[in-house]
């Protein structure tokens, strides 16, 4: 069968509702950020919609609602085939089918087996024209952390780093406030604001007793969860991430050896005490991203030191790197950004694909991929 | 008195010439590198130039050849302030005034105190027309080189770095090809092209073995000098640059103390052996950089490993490193791409201004120019 032919008028929709489903980013885990517009015969957008944030209502949902009579004849550009399967709300297809939609034009088949297909078929047996795959890549890169949930049970990995050009994160004695500039760390504020979770270790938080809030004006809501990985149980209960714990999710990952105490050291906080298995002397991270996947986690950012990224590189956990770099050096007796990873031999090395470069303020943002292939 | 009010013509004409100043980078040391224009009456460019190789003949006497008796009424876009002493040749401003220029647009008043303001003079006592300073700050980066030879007593100096996002330019046991990508190691070749001389320390040279000439296409007879620091005499006789000394011309660097040994040592090869002081157990940068200025240099590009770029970074004699980043991680026990600068406080941490950022096929180059205020 040959592939649906879609116009330019399809095109400009779809890009639309591209651009409306990146608005939930960070904000509707467990769910898929989706953006659906319905537009009339005549060529006019009657609704649109996003994932609202906390997952529902889902994007057709919220279109359908603003489009009410409208919808009636409308093509629907959704960037996700609409679910089929009673949840916690009536499934989407249902919802375009009893609202007389006539044409949906979808971005991606759903990968979550709930769906897979049902969603799209179910629309078909209804009568309704269902064009699939405009955009999928576009649509599989903003989605990035639902399918890796489903495809790989992990969120996706992105990690946060900052350092001098000959990539020192700190002094030898631990000053690292600041080595890049205010540009570069609003962005990295922007960043947390797209993730479900941001990630640190215990030393990151005994080391600088962070926060990790969006300090973005009117964001502050979209403060991400903040997760701890605490192996040993070295935070204490007056860090500001448990005092905060109310306001902002914090969730504590220890060793399934330790769950027990912890779940009672931090009874009386809102913190949530997660175990996983340990390998040797640290937590096995395929296990704690494992568990982070089964938490709802589709997007996690790691702000960490050197010796977490090395063991997440050595895991192959990481999906992406953000590296800010200042046009500053440090030497060599300043902390390493990357700690060792035991690599003897350059094809052995980690490598990844550059996909961006952009200057912020005087330092410059490069964006990796991992390489697959 | 107001500064000269440049035309839209003046601004075409002179970027031209600048554009043909950059043509003698690496090829005209100890001379500045001069574009020329000659415009007629009629805005015709009847004569062009820059400084040839070696230095000779000057951009003004290039223009001034093909122009002939076109010269007559012309207006002469210079670079850099036209000579105004006997030297190897007649002054250019003599040549100027004889050939009957009308008008010299100048974008600098040329430092050198055999010149500084004579050139103009000349010219002005001759009733021509001098304009000075039309895209002076571009003239001056040109011939930063120069300028610094003039202004400091030594050549511009630029760092190479290449290394893994980690800053990592070597596996623990020394493998480096290839960390970057050829795209990346072509761009290394032209660089090399631009500069006077390839400065290297002799570990460099025991370890690698390079030959540090421009494998480009039709650019051999471009290889700069290369300049070998060898304190101690590590170097030996068959090493590849000094096996080629004939072809391509060969500094070694060693210390006062070294200087009858190593010149009798490398007596019957080509290679040109130059004394500086010593500082503890190192050559004194600041003395070694004068003695490559004292011998005509005025554009060196530096390629080493981590203990040389540090000694030049803690001496302050890095005017701009060219840093080449590839998409690839190798983790602490690489070799660091700057070796320990003993900085205990961020403060004290050398801070440059990225001046450029660009792809370069997989890898990035971020070049940075040394703060000055």
């Amino acid at each position: 069968m040959a592939p649906p032919a879609f116009s330019e008028d399809d095109r400009h929709f779809m890009r639309v509702a591209l651009s409306l489903s990146k608005r939930g980013l960070g904000n509707v885990w467990p769910n898929p950020s989706v953006g659906c517009v319905l537009v009339s015969p005549e060529g006019v957008i009657v609704g649109r919609g996003n994932t609202r944030p906390g997952g529902r209502p889902h994007a057709e949902r919220v279109a359908l609602d603003m489009a009410g009579e409208q919808a009636r004849g409308a093509t629907a550009y959704v960037t996700l085939e609409p679910c089929s399967h009673f949840g916690k709300s009536p499934p989407c297809a249902a919802g375009l089918i009893e609202a007389g939609v006539a044409r949906v034009v979808s971005a991606l088949t759903d990968p979550d087996n709930r769906v897979s297909g049902r969603g799209h078929k179910m629309l078909s047996d209804a009568g309704i024209k269902v064009d699939v795959g405009l955009f999928s890549d576009e649509a599989r890169k903003i989605n990035e952390g639902f399918l890796s949930r489903i495809e790989k049970g992990r969120p996706f990995v992105a990690l946060k780093l900052a350092s001098t050009m000959d990539a020192r994160s700190a002094t030898k004695s631990g000053e690292s406030q600041w080595i890049t500039g205010s540009a570069a760390r609003e962005e990295g504020h922007l960043l947390r604001a797209s993730h479900d979770a941001i990630l640190v270790g215990a030393k990151t938080v005994l080391a600088d007793d962070p926060t990790l809030t969006c300090r973005l004006p009117g964001r502050g809501h979209h403060s991400p969860v903040r997760v701890i990985l605490d192996r040993i149980g070295d935070v204490s209960p007056s860090a500001k991430l448990i005092l905060s714990a109310d306001d902002v999710p914090t969730w504590l990952v220890t060793a399934d050896s330790k769950l027990i105490e912890l779940s009672e050291k931090f009874e009386k906080t809102s913190v949530k005490v997660i175990a996983a298995r340990c390998a040797g002397d640290h937590l096995d991270l395929h296990d704690v991203m494992q568990k982070l996947g089964d938490a709802g986690l589709t997007r996690v950012l790691v702000e960490t030191g050197g010796n977490l990224a090395a063991g997440l590189l050595n895991a192959q956990l990481v999906d992406r790197i953000i590296h800010f770099v200042a046009p500053s050096v440090l030497g060599a007796e300043g902390k390493a950004m990357v700690a060792e990873l035991g690599i003897e031999k350059l094809s052995d090395m980690p490598r990844f694909t550059r996909t961006s470069v952009r200057s912020v303020g005087e330092d410059i943002a490069v964006t990796y991929d991992f390489k697959t292939e």
